[in-house]
């Protein structure tokens, strides 16, 4: 197996692109190879199989969604009230949306998951950390509302995503910015 | 084109299985014949294209996630109070939930969207048509809350259904019972 981190991380970046593109059955080697633009085989040096690449593009998909440390820090700054808990979540849905490759992506790998036990357990570890590192993260910051309003959120703004990339004249943008106030506001009331 | 509406619906019920075991570049007419148990080339008698055995398969889940007209008669009776409004959301969380390769399939029907715009269209104007006849089933009702609350239930509960089904060691069955109850109870809080 090839050990060049940056050629590594390109393949993967690539494979992102071939499964938002191509779905999940459209990723293969080759198809990461052409959308990489390496020869051919290289792909195959790189990954031990199949199962192996969908798992490393799950870990990279959740890598590149995270927000960077200048936006964390700036969280943690001011009033942490609902205002700013309704902006943080603007930007939340801006930045994955940005992203639409790799969300559509890990939709692509949701659905692999009901075929691939190996790529479903990684896939739940990686994601149950993030929900509780966003209750974590929630608790911290003292903004309003509790853990349960924190998960509510967390369903709330994935369909909404899901909605956005998938099927985007469902809701119009002011729809889609009004209903993230909403879904703010309403999450923080026990 | 053949006219033996029985076989179609075979047909298309053979498809929805295909694409929720096999994803949407796995539903071919070969695997929709071999799925369905009839003889090859059946299905390319039915269907003038892939594109319209998507389109008609989008129709058809959404035909089988209906209630049927008992439970619909059902949910129009009693009291119309916070109770009744959750259990009715956990009857159709278990509903949609029951028929799991409907609901897969309609993510691969999602994701193959945005690759083709006519499905993408057809999706859009039935989904549209759901989530008004959802606000305008509750407004009859008298059940509480407002149609903002009827939309982020709508949000809500769809991820929910994503995680169970995709992902089902995410939230436990109590976790999930517990959203419900809270994203029934939050969204009516306007």
């Amino acid at each position: 197996m090839r050990r060049n981190p940056e050629r590594r991380l390109a393949l993967i970046d690539a494979a992102i692109e071939v499964l938002a593109k191509e779905g999940a059955r459209g990723l293969t080697f080759r198809a990461v190879d052409a959308e990489a633009a390496v020869p051919p085989g290289t792909a195959s040096n790189y990954f031990a199989n199949r199962d192996d690449l969908f798992t490393q593009v799950g870990g990279r998909i959740y890598e590149r969604l995270l927000p960077d440390e200048a936006t964390m820090a700036r969280g943690m700054e001011g009033v942490q009230d609902e205002t700013r808990y309704t902006e943080l979540m603007h930007e939340l849905v801006e930045r994955v949306s940005a992203f639409n490759s790799g969300y559509l992506a890990l939709l692509e790998l949701r659905l692999e998951s009901t075929r691939r036990p190996e790529l479903r357990a990684v896939l739940t570890k990686r994601i149950r950390q993030d929900i509780d590192d966003n209750i974590g993260y929630h608790a911290a910051s003292g903004l309003p509302g509790d853990s349960t309003g924190v998960v509510l959120l967390y369903l709330t703004l994935n369909w909404l995503i899901v909605e956005r990339l998938t099927l985007p004249d469902i809701f119009t943008e002011q729809e889609m910015r009004e209903l993230v106030d909403a879904a703010v506001r309403r999450s923080m009331k026990a």
